[in-house]
């Protein structure tokens, strides 16, 4: 059987930044080239990032994109790369293309597979199946492909495909099947969420099992607005044998020596497989696909002698799978979009500690500024606790106090209760924000998952800011993210949060002696209810089965729904739940449906 | 040939109210017996509203629509209107739902019609066309239909289609002229645009055409969130003859009298229609789509003898449309989500005049809040144009000096330059917010079109509120409508914007002599950028080829791209444009694509 060295690139590129992103490509080619491999593939849309959103109808983006693919395959030439095979995506257009407003606004447009060798684009591929659910919409966006692409390289015959292919029973794998294929490359931006790769492995088992030949699945790494990606490259073959994994949330290069058949003996590969399938749970749809078969008439770069093997990189705890997205996806945001340092308000609450230990870790304290805005109703144990974390992490660290402006704000305003309260968080708004433009920091927000879904927050108060890191976590998830943290060591600052801010009772001191508890129910009781209404779509009745107390039920179900306004307006921040607010999920603000009335 | 007086009810619902939409219905039933109708239709997901989004993932919403349906088939019937036809939109779902985490999330779910008739659900009909484009995402929501629905009903072969499918060549108005349909009704929830209205008559018509076949448009009327539903029902023969045609912007029961070919004299009716057909534009599939055919087997209930024609309704001008849009637009979104009274600061400029205008057109003057929130920088002159404003219009008026709290900030912060403008807006902000929590309001923000591109505006300052009525209206624009405004007469207050915030130069007056034209170029030269690059998709070389100078393009893409941020966190407004900020333009905030560079 044919030998190929393949690396999988899980790499890290910038939505936009096409230049750069081509730049980096050839570095990562060069390493692959080094380090003996024949092949190497990157992740979908690499080289324009992803995901490219409606810059994929202004024509000039477009452009861009297909001219940067041709000029790096001749790159890779002049670099003496041309007889490596280089696999990537991009988009491509093809035909005329139609505007935005058309009512089919993807036509032309597609999410690409290239595969480069000898200077040019040797074969290109048309991603099938488009995501338009939770945070995709890419029936907006592109047009399917309707054939498949099998490139002949070192006597292997090597089926593309992209991303949602690979979810999909039927289309391109079975046809890869049929046509013979000894390898199929999946390129992916597959965001991340909790225990999602537990998911892709079962997944990728699958589906070379409908394939009947290996599949090398390579996943981007790095964050873009609320996505974060988090690599878990694989390769799997036929027979369901894990050969090699990369790890999650690290730019990787996974290089690793396959023995796949010879293209020339393999008319159906579902005949001569010595490997026992596994039992296929899908139906797929035995259609006849058309092929477009492409033979690259050079042979691959000699290889190294050694042999390479990728290794399988062992899991993480849920804990440090969370935190590890939520410092990826705070990190590139903040460099992505040129900011230096992050700001925000530093309570002493366990929100606020979070939020800059994950800052810290993503960032490194130097860049990380924090402000303790005490007022009268500030307890002395929460200013302690602040400046007490600052000291532990080393992060800039001040005191303003907000009563002067407060007291301004109620000798000339008639205001009582919650326009008080409202009013404390918004001099607290007001002055991160004046620091900001003054020193030029991003503002971080605070809120938690639970916070956001019953609007416990008050707008243009505590949730001002430009990101939110713990947007998507519910506060039960804060405290073990807490916990968890202080447990870790070296390199990482040790035992940063003060144990009195995870013990003490949540307050947003608003008024003397307040307690989250005198208006939200207890967490532990609060988070299940918005788990199973705002993630699962469960109803009040459905609710109420699984164990809820109905009137809790009721109020929390009103409570999420009257703030939508509120969350409108927020914040992005990094996904790691099946359900984020944002994108992810997209209800009406005017919207009378009351569960169960 | 069989006749039969058909009401178009151009009605407005509300979206998850589904008992108020279903006694709104009834109501409408009652009064288009009343006047003899045989047959009235109400629009696209008239139970609901539309669109209801992710309300489609939770299954106890589509349980109420589907019982709402039959319950109110029932109530017609107990109120002697079982004879009556009744077509109306609501969301249906046969088969197990998936849920909003699937990869295939739609599955089960139907943007459906239904025809009512003898206390029952007699016919259903599932929308085939799915919009996929703009501001619409019903490939997340829905799955296609695939079947005609034809009923017959005195005498006449009615078939059932909705929105998009009107949109599209082929599909089911190809398969109505091969099924010989003598009528086809589409019940819509169409936003509008402006102009759009001129594209529908001819779409229309060429569907007419296309059906063989004499058709029904009814659209809602009413705003949900950003969007605007403008009404401009109508009915078209085959021929391409307007016979009637509703208003724009208001509720209206259009009646009209048709007579209609014999259901068992067309088995095709496309050899037998007198009428010339109109030349048809698109090629459509004929594809063999299978017909259910329903014969409901009472008769109509009597008509009254006089003849009933629906009319013309007369179209308006541009700036009256757009008016009418945005004041149903602020209208609706007040009094659906419930609020008394709306609160802004109305600073004596352009801006904010034409806000209050809006909204004293909208709710009247005694629901309508000014705050006149003068620093050391505001002029005599934009202060006294707030007081004429409130004076002519009758609002609510009062001042609020900012001063003490802006010099407060300073006292306690070293601030200088863009932060200390910044702050004076942040004050107003927390001001307008503060007496918005004490009194109850809702506040308007007031940014229009052109700021919000290129960003001229303070995130939390003068952006806070909970809607924009100008939102998607250029600055141009917004002086257009002012000048129409003040020409118009009761029962309008006459001439409400004072002349001098018209002619006077634009100024955030938040340093001294400041004018817009220090920072941004005149807006009739803006403008024309802004529209090419948001609602365009123009790229540089695009923009410069239309005429605009090279660096005035590179330094507007470049605000336009940094704004992104800003823009995430706004408030929703009335679409007016043909891309609106908002659903309808979805860019990525991290995006370091630069055009020409």
């Amino acid at each position: 059987m044919p030998t190929l060295r393949i690396a999988l690139a899980q790499v890290n590129t910038t939505v936009g930044d096409i230049a750069g992103n081509a730049a980096s490509i050839r570095r990562w080619c060069r390493a692959a080239a080094d380090a003996g491999a024949q092949l190497v593939a990157f992740p979908e849309m690499a080289l324009t990032g992803y995901p490219i959103e409606d810059l994929v109808f202004r024509d000039s983006f477009v452009a861009s994109s297909r001219s940067a693919l041709s000029g790096l395959a001749a790159d890779l030439a002049t670099d003496g790369l041309g007889d490596l095979a280089v696999v990537l995506g991009y988009v491509d257009a093809d035909g005329p293309a139609a505007t935005s407003s058309d009512h089919t606004p993807g036509r032309g447009r597609r999410d690409a597979s290239a595969l480069l060798h000898g200077g040019r684009v040797a074969a290109k591929y048309f991603k099938h199946h488009l995501p338009n659910y939770g945070v995709f919409d890419e029936d907006r966006y592109f047009e399917p492909g309707e054939r498949l692409t099998v490139v002949r390289f070192g006597g292997i015959d090597i089926a593309l495909t992209v991303c949602e292919d690979i979810w999909q029973a039927g289309g391109p794998f079975s046809a890869a099947r049929r046509a013979g294929a000894g390898l199929v490359l999946n390129i992916n931006a597959s965001p991340y969420e909790l225990n999602k790769d537990d998911v892709r492995l079962p997944l990728v088992m699958r589906r070379a099992a409908e394939a009947g030949a290996t599949v090398a699945y390579v996943n981007a790494v790095g964050a873009q607005d609320e996505l974060v990606f988090d690599g878990d490259s694989m390769i799997v073959t036929a027979g369901g044998e894990l050969l090699a994994r990369a790890g999650q949330f690290t730019e990787e290069l996974l290089i690793h020596d396959l023995s796949l058949p010879a293209a020339d003996a393999t008319p159906n590969r579902a005949e001569k497989t010595d490997a026992e399938p596994l039992p296929i749970v899908e139906q797929w749809i035995d259609d006849d696909m058309e092929v477009d078969r492409v033979v690259l008439d050079a042979s691959p770069r000699p290889s190294h002698r050694d042999k390479r093997d990728g290794g399988v990189a062992e899991r993480i705890v849920d804990e440090a799978e969370i935190w590890s997205a939520l410092v990826l996806g705070l990190r590139d945001y903040v460099n992505k979009n040129g900011f230096r340092s992050v700001i925000f308000g530093l309570s002493g609450g366990i929100d606020s500690a979070v939020v800059a230990t994950i800052a810290v870790d993503a960032l490194g304290p130097s860049r990380v500024f924090a402000v303790s805005m005490p007022s009268s109703f500030s307890s002395a144990g929460s200013r302690d606790d602040a400046a007490d974390l600052a000291k532990r992490t080393g992060i800039d660290f001040r005191v303003e106090p907000i009563q002067p402006m407060v007291d301004t704000f109620l000798a000339n305003l008639s205001l009582s209760g919650l326009a008080v309260e409202n009013l404390q968080a918004r001099v607290r708004g007001v002055l991160l924000m004046a620091l900001s433009n003054q020193e030029g920091h991003l503002v971080l927000t605070t809120g938690n998952k639970s916070e956001l879904a019953v609007g416990y927050s008050t707008l243009y108060g505590d949730s001002v800011g430009g990101f939110n890191p713990i947007k998507d976590v519910l506060k039960t998830k804060v405290y073990r993210l807490a916990r968890w943290r202080n447990t870790q060591g070296a390199p990482l600052i040790p035992t940063p949060i003060p144990e009195s801010s995870i013990i003490k009772a949540p307050s947003a001191e608003l008024h003397p002696g307040q307690k989250d508890s005198d208006t939200l129910p207890e967490y532990d009781v609060l988070d299940p209810i918005i788990r199973g209404y705002v993630d699962h779509d469960l109803g009040r009745a459905q609710l109420i089965e699984a164990g809820n107390d109905p009137a809790l039920v009721d109020r929390v179900l009103r409570l999420v729904d009257l703030a939508e306004y509120k969350r409108r307006q927020s914040a992005p921040g990094p996904k790691i739940s099946g359900k984020a607010f944002g994108r992810d999920r997209r209800l009406p603000i005017t919207n009378r449906f009351r569960e169960g009335v």
